[in-house]
């Protein structure tokens, strides 16, 4: 007893009315936020530097996560008053507070005791982010209008992917991020690919599994005819998935074409033209961490790549 | 020339905003802005009878619609002046007008001539409402927190669909319904079911398709694991799906049993115990009409039972 737990907390965000992850005095964010809920639920001030959150992926203003990963270190004799008169563990008891202090744009998904070496921010392997497009011919549903961007044009998927597949790879993706004095744009894409979601019913009996004369409507997936990148990279450099979807998107209604795209992979220099489009159509959809023994090892190799 | 044009209007709302859809004074409702848009494009007066619009399916505070049909008769030479510049056809003018002017959170999906006979309320033949409820066990996704009710409770689906099946054919659904004095709460329900939605990767070529070492993260749809009402009756009475729906979650909690609902369906009667659940999960995906040539008598044929 009297040690320091170190708790791995899984949790999304509609980012709609969020500066974004990091903490910043006077704005409303996801940070902000949940060390504000943290600080009421371990009687800390909000203030206190013990409160300071480790994230896997600091998102930008307007982008959501569906599996974001924090860390965060709390003495146990903290975390043990929080079961109170309720007669479940003391982990378990901050997890139920917690939830029920967090605004409703922040969803808990759960909250663990860390394994040993576990960093959010350095063991992670990999993120996965979703760009979702609505385009010309596929149907505007109005209740995804906060992560989905509308756009008029008919795009081409193909030359879209003819784009996406030039940065799978080590590269210096210096033309699709904010710079970064003293750091590297150097980063690894394991995947990009475009792919039309396609028509599917929301449940799998729907009324046309009726043995009735009458064929009724059969409702599709929410999601049905959208238009997605999904992007797997070791770390993202800053702005740069919403940078490479607006350079695709360039390239998509011909406005650019794809020799555009190759030079800008060739030569790694940021441009009006290649920057960010807007930030609602992106989810950060999940952190992938390597199992337990290999955590403390992943978190050391980064720590020494990012410092560099 | 010189006539009056019949147009049937396809659109869709994220009802989080409206106080529904019928125009009350002071209050923003769907059909008052969609009014207000069409005096603004027609150059009427917003107030003006010729603009009153004729729906489908009157929905309440805060339900959403994705395929929401109405009709509007317009003086041809009305639509003709809204051509000016464009080198299209007086319709396709309107509708980019519109489009234009209606706020974000209504999708116009489509303005036609109305067939010959076409009523967009008494020629209906069916509607399709769905119900999204996120229960324990299911994750959250914030993002879709204005159209899934969040529900904490583990949910008992087998008992959810016996009272669901009672709800089939023609009843009197007094139980279920704001009262209606002067008016009947019978309606023929053609199909009622909860079903889960199965969990899938939103897109088919998701990156386990890579021939690849590691095996990323594939994303699923966005409405994985929720559970939905599909609901289609000819027509409905006032509150009556969320009520169903109310209803359904006492039993599939178990704070009711099914006795109870088949109590409420055999007594036709109002009370507390019934009444409407929250309307963020609720959303009109469809509504059905006969072939043109039965347009007419169909509307003939219900405008006599409505009005009896």
């Amino acid at each position: 007893m009297g040690g320091v737990i170190r708790l791995r907390i899984d949790f999304g965000y509609d980012g709609g009315a969020f500066y974004g992850w990091a903490k910043q005095p006077a704005l409303r964010t996801v940070q902000g936020e949940f060390e504000a809920a943290l600080a009421k639920i371990l009687r800390l001030p909000a203030d206190d530097p013990r409160l300071r959150l480790t994230v896997a992926g600091r998102t930008d203003t307007g982008v959501h996560a569906l599996h974001q990963v924090c860390h965060l270190d709390v003495d146990d004799a903290a975390i043990a008053a929080c079961v109170g008169h309720m007669d479940v563990e003391p982990v378990e008891a901050l997890r139920r507070r917690l939830t029920r202090v967090l605004p409703s744009d922040i969803a808990l998904h759960r909250v663990s005791v860390a394994p040993e070496g576990f960093d959010a921010r350095f063991s992670a392997l990999e993120r996965t982010y979703v760009y979702r497009v609505c385009d010309a011919g596929t149907l505007r549903d109005p209740r995804m209008r906060g992560f989905v961007l509308r756009v008029d044009d008919a795009l081409d998927v193909d030359a879209m992917n003819e784009a996406a597949a030039m940065t799978i790879g080590l590269h210096d993706f210096g033309s699709f991020a904010t710079p970064n004095p003293g750091g590297t744009t150097i980063r690894e894409v394991k995947y990009a690919h475009w792919d039309r979601v396609p028509v599917r019913p929301l449940v799998a009996a729907g009324p046309d599994a009726v043995s009735d004369a009458v064929a009724h409507y059969v409702t599709p997936t929410a999601e049905s005819g959208l238009l997605c990148f999904t992007i797997v990279a070791d770390a993202f450099a800053r702005n740069m998935v919403r940078s490479l979807v607006g350079a695709c998107l360039r390239v998509g209604t011909g406005r650019r074409d794809v020799a555009w795209f190759r030079g800008k992979m060739a030569e790694p220099k940021r441009e009006g033209e290649s920057g960010p489009c807007p930030p609602q159509g992106l989810t950060l959809e999940h952190v992938a961490y390597p199992p337990d023994d290999r955590l403390a090892a992943r978190a050391e190799a980064i720590r020494a790549v990012r410092t560099l």
